[in-house]
């Protein structure tokens, strides 16, 4: 039995499992509640209470702690992380800042994310830059080109992007390397530092289990620090923040990238979801998220492309992150049938695509086993044919 | 005795007082803890461990949701107010927007708050447009203005500024009025539709006590909603979000200003504060609080003046918003001597002010009377010249 050889087994019981007979399989949009979790917002919230403006001294520091716990799990080092905004809106800052230091185009893929491409589009047209969104990276480096922005792991087909690679080819057409982790952080190795990779970005409320709207984290390579500077000049990035009088003057470090009021109680979510990553391990973790992704690719091919299905991620394990999408001319009704007659939760994304998410940290080999088997027995028996396929959909 | 008089005092036992004989006279940097908040943060909690992706349709208007419920307090319609990202980020957001509909300068007050100057330097920087940052803003109306930019209430002073008539005064120059209610809301009545305001931006942790870091709120006149436009194209304000395919297109109304995924959690803390806010009602919280400020101006008055204190703040109650500055040579270690030896918390402003901020919710008349009197009793017995003035700052 795979569960019981799994190092990694005893992390479910450091999860709430409040939901039933229900499996989870979306934890690459949202994860699950780590049990301690709670406690911890509760005691962060009696110290807002008991404390008031007193505590602000251990708070004030919180986006760079938390972010220099969370740097490991990336491969970065103290102080060239910080947790606070949102992924689009650090994604935002960080793609200006890059625009001021670099002449040229910025490079992405068509597919990306839709954030990330909207981010893109939006500045490009208020500077005036050439925005080049095609399917061959590589080929799409003609000089001059300032950014090149990628994701890591594809939200869609969950494919791995050669992080070192890439890097190394934008940095031979002149530009800087900004990479969206949000789909690797906390599953995937990540080598931010070793890489030579310059900047980055991605959310904590998928594998690293932070909680709806968690706040995001930023990576600033050191080196870059002094050079780079936020379009959002804002008093948390401030030097000497409370000497209210003087000009802007960013702070040195990653600091800099901060602008508002950080989200106090929310970090207590996020340093709780680190803390659990980087004690089981991303090896162990990516290790196991990759047997867990071959299950579901042998189920595939077994049950499921008989049916109809066809594998919408790359088969070789090395090539994927943490999710496999198999793909339906049905996707859409037999997705809204998991969820409300088979207690499936994937999700779906348009046209043909359901994803399913492997957490290595909660999901077990008998989840994803049961999950394939439901949907097998499922698109058999052509109960996806009796759902409201108007329905509302899950995000 | 006028606490026994006060229509709000039963208020004051729906909020956490956990810390003892201290007396909080900083409402106006961070608001107390509701008595409800960590019930209803629990709740939010346990919904996501429960429900994960599938609270999704109950969370995902959450920032419309909110920001209608908050939208009376500042004489705002339904529709007109979203609750996401901090103060910084949605003045960054606004002031683009203004800037993209109108030609000319940039007016705002040398001495308005930190993070506001920031944010129209960098602004004013990136799009080459002037500042006028200056003392007399009416002087400074020589078209082309495009932006005028406006503290509703000094964080200094606390002096009120005349919304309606400042507001007209951008108008006639030709320039859009944008307010920052982050002192304001919850304490002054705020009439921006009525004033014909076009933009405003304000804080939730303040007076309406949504804990340190909660997320900020933005207004947009309706009639401006389909001129104006975000710089930060974020998926949360893209029409059809889900159908992931399309080039960006913002909804209609105010959701197109939303950039990245909300803060659920976050959220529910500003609910619970907006409910309580209005239950007591902005025009009942109103006349306590000039009453509480008159209290502390007679107090000054009486007892102060002739230990060398100067008042900060207009005297006129109508004139002043929710606090009152008082000003001493010895300001800063006046203020620390007053909570590391009197427990009473105030905060301090460079270079020679101590903020007493009274928030009329849970502020009681003996709060203040009992603050000034450990204030008096300490600078008389020269309690201040005992302390280190070189530890670290309250924020």
């Amino acid at each position: 039995m795979l569960d019981a050889a799994d190092a990694l087994a005893a992390f479910r019981d450091r999860f709430v499992f409040d939901d039933g007979d229900r499996i989870y399989v979306d934890g690459n949009s949202l994860g699950r509640l780590p049990g301690d979790t709670p406690a911890r917002l509760a005691a962060r919230v009696d110290e807002w209470g008991a404390r008031l403006v007193t505590a602000w001294p251990d708070w004030i520091d919180l986006p760079i702690e938390v972010g220099d716990a969370l740097a490991p799990l990336v491969g970065a080092g103290p102080g060239e992380v910080l947790v606070a905004d949102s992924t689009t809106v650090n994604l935002y800052k960080l793609v200006h800042a890059a625009l001021d230091v670099r002449a040229g185009a910025i490079v992405a893929r068509a597919d990306d994310f839709p954030t990330d491409r909207y981010v893109l589009q939006g500045i490009a047209a208020a500077r005036g830059r050439e925005l080049r969104l095609v399917g061959d990276v590589t080929a799409a480096l003609e000089p001059p080109v300032a950014l090149v922005c990628l994701s890591h792991v594809d939200y869609r087909t969950g494919r791995l992007e050669d992080l070192p690679a890439m890097t190394a080819a934008a940095h031979a057409a002149g530009a800087l390397a900004l990479w969206d982790l949000s789909h690797s952080a906390g599953t995937v190795p990540v080598e931010l530092d070793a890489a030579d990779a310059d900047l980055a970005v991605g959310c904590t409320y998928k594998y690293l289990n932070a909680g709806p709207g968690a706040p995001a984290f930023l990576y600033v390579a050191a080196q870059l620090h002094a050079r780079l500077r936020s379009p959002i000049w804002g008093w948390f990035g401030q030097r000497d923040q409370f000497a209210m009088e003087r000009p802007y003057e960013p702070v040195d470090g990653v600091g800099r990238f901060l602008a508002g009021t950080p989200p106090v109680l929310d970090l207590a979510a996020v340093e709780e979801g680190v803390r659990l990553t980087a004690e089981a391990g991303v090896d162990r973790l990516r290790a196991k998220s990759v047997a867990l992704c071959d299950l579901i690719v042998a189920a595939h091919d077994a049950w499921l492309a008989p049916l109809g299905f066809e594998l919408g991620s790359p088969r070789d394990g090395e090539r994927r992150g943490s999710h496999v999408s198999i793909r339906h001319p049905d996707a859409w009704p037999i997705c809204r049938a998991l969820i409300e007659r088979a207690a499936v939760i994937p999700d779906f994304r348009a046209p043909d695509s359901i994803r399913l998410g492997v957490a290595p940290l909660y999901t077990s080999f008998s989840d994803v086993w049961r999950a394939l088997d439901r949907l097998r027995r499922l698109v058999e028996a052509g109960e996806h044919r009796l759902v409201d396929a108007a329905t509302a959909r899950v995000t």
